[in-house]
């Protein structure tokens, strides 16, 4: 399959990557919004100006949009599917379904196939919601974050005045991991399930005290968590903190029999050095199954509900029960 | 959809449990080779002769198939597909091929649709190991079982003169699943990744001795081992290891990254109360996603592999996209 690259950040440079161990994909070029000639791949690649993009339209069988959630996503994915089959890692989940219709009817108007939120959360995370839950309808699922980076933490703390860099780790409360394992079905608040690690640059002249509160009671962010700041200095920051690792677990407990006398507890797992390189990996097993669904005729959008797990691998039907069933 | 069982066993009276927790699910009857007289149900559910199936063949939507893999499903599966939709837990990996060449011909030659292999592994785990190694085509996959009740083994060690009762438990070596948690990627023989405890009750005039030694030295079952063997009461034995628990953990580590400098850890685990019960709840999403593209049209053979997360579930897709993406 030929692929193209929408948007060159992180997770841009992540497919770039993921596509070097994926035997059956090929890159044919980067898309970019900035100057093309102003970008460094790390391959090699070409890039090409994202207004040139229709002049590309028959060597790409699926382009990845490598966008961001809040603005990109939501006009790149339909304007794109217009032209394209396409992939996205659209994240924001309360507005899932919005994008979803607004995708589907793109493409289905266009004739191409797309597929939404992919990644791990949303995306691996969900598939095994969705599995949990069906084998075990009399059960309670739990889902954990961390210990990793969030970007968009990071973000809000950086944008205090006085605060030159910052990183926000979300750590999942272990005892809490732990009674949900136990299968103690507890009730967590959101208090109970993770803290917030904040690691800041400040200024010289900053007041540190002003800047630790402000983050303590920010809204939304930060009021409802238990959080610690940590003032250090910009070397650190690069030296101890310029990595994206992430992860977490998805847990559920239920319980079957006649008289409910037996528990069960399913767990899927994360522990990622890079959240995007993942994320990317993620993408490009997306990307393949589509392409095969298009080749088969089918358009629309799809998620990675819709998507059996075979279509995802490289390896036939055939070679998958032989080795894998 | 409407559901026949046919076979009343452990996982025959799991199914029968677990439709009780699926709306969507109504018993129809079980189906049975012995007497129908002496077969008492825990609902009260009626029990039919296996050689009256025909003529109830057109008020069941899928029949949940609950024979035994070494002589029972290689027969039954391909012959009821002849006449129904069908479901089974066919676990003798080697032979997955075959018996997916046989399902296929009966059902696509009867215009119906089948689901082989369904459960846990092969099932949940096989789909786990899809799912890995598409996204880290770069790394390495470990499965370990148990702490479990082994039905072949117990089996293995009843068949030894002098040997009243026997209870096989396969134990994962702790260690081992830590190296592959830390992505040391060991290389692990077969005694190094499990071990297995048996309690034998023995004949009061039995060698003790004698039949310590034939366990420990079985070909296949035992030799490759280190296998503890503990004698004790009949008493006990119904006391304490009268439940059949299972589990195990799918593990892959895997490398990203242009020069492989990322590592990611990816794990699937499952802690059970009851093997067949478990095994039972999957079957019934399974023969939820199978009545669902019958009414789509489809036939022949399916594996798991075969299809979307979101046919399993209850819940619409849109319900799903709503609240499980």
């Amino acid at each position: 399959m030929k692929l193209g690259i929408y948007g060159y950040g992180n997770l841009g440079r992540g497919v770039e990557c993921a596509v070097q161990q994926n035997k059956d994909a090929e890159l044919v070029g980067i898309f970019t919004r900035r100057d093309p000639s102003t970008v460094k791949t790390l391959t090699g690649v070409p890039v090409y100006s994202a207004s040139d993009i229709l002049a590309h339209k028959d060597e790409i069988d699926v382009m990845i949009i490598c966008g961001g959630s809040a603005t990109d996503l939501p006009e790149m994915t339909p304007a794109l599917a217009e032209h394209f089959n396409v992939v996205d890692s659209f994240d924001t989940h309360a507005n899932i379904p919005q994008h979803f219709a607004n995708v589907d009817a793109a493409a289905q108007k266009s004739g191409h196939i797309a597929i939404i939120s992919c990644g791990w959360d949303p995306g691996m995370f969900s598939i095994n919601r969705v599995y949990m839950e069906s084998i075990l309808p009399d059960g309670e699922s739990y889902t954990f974050w961390g210990r990793g980076v969030s970007q968009g933490h990071s973000d809000a703390v950086r944008r205090i005045p006085g605060v030159l860099d910052a990183r926000q780790y979300t750590v999942p409360v272990q005892e809490a991991v732990e009674k949900v394992r136990n299968c103690e079905y507890p009730e967590l608040t959101t208090r109970m399930k993770h803290t917030r690690e904040c690691y800041v640059v400040a200024a010289e002249d900053a007041d540190k005290a002003a800047i630790e509160t402000a983050i303590k009671t920010m809204p939304n962010y930060f009021d409802e968590y238990d959080t610690t700041v940590t003032f250090i200095t910009m070397e650190e920051m690069k030296a101890e903190h310029s990595a994206l690792p992430h992860g977490g677990n998805v847990i559920r407990s239920g319980k079957t029999g006649l008289h409910s006398e037996c528990t069960h507890t399913i767990e899927y797992s994360l522990k990622l050095d890079s959240n995007p390189e993942f994320t990317s990996s993620v993408l490009i097993c997306a990307a393949r199954a589509i392409d095969r669904l298009y080749k088969k005729g089918e358009t629309g959008c799809r998620t990675m509900l819709d998507i059996p797990p075979a279509l995802l691998s490289p390896l036939s039907p055939e070679e998958l029960r032989a080795h894998s069933l």
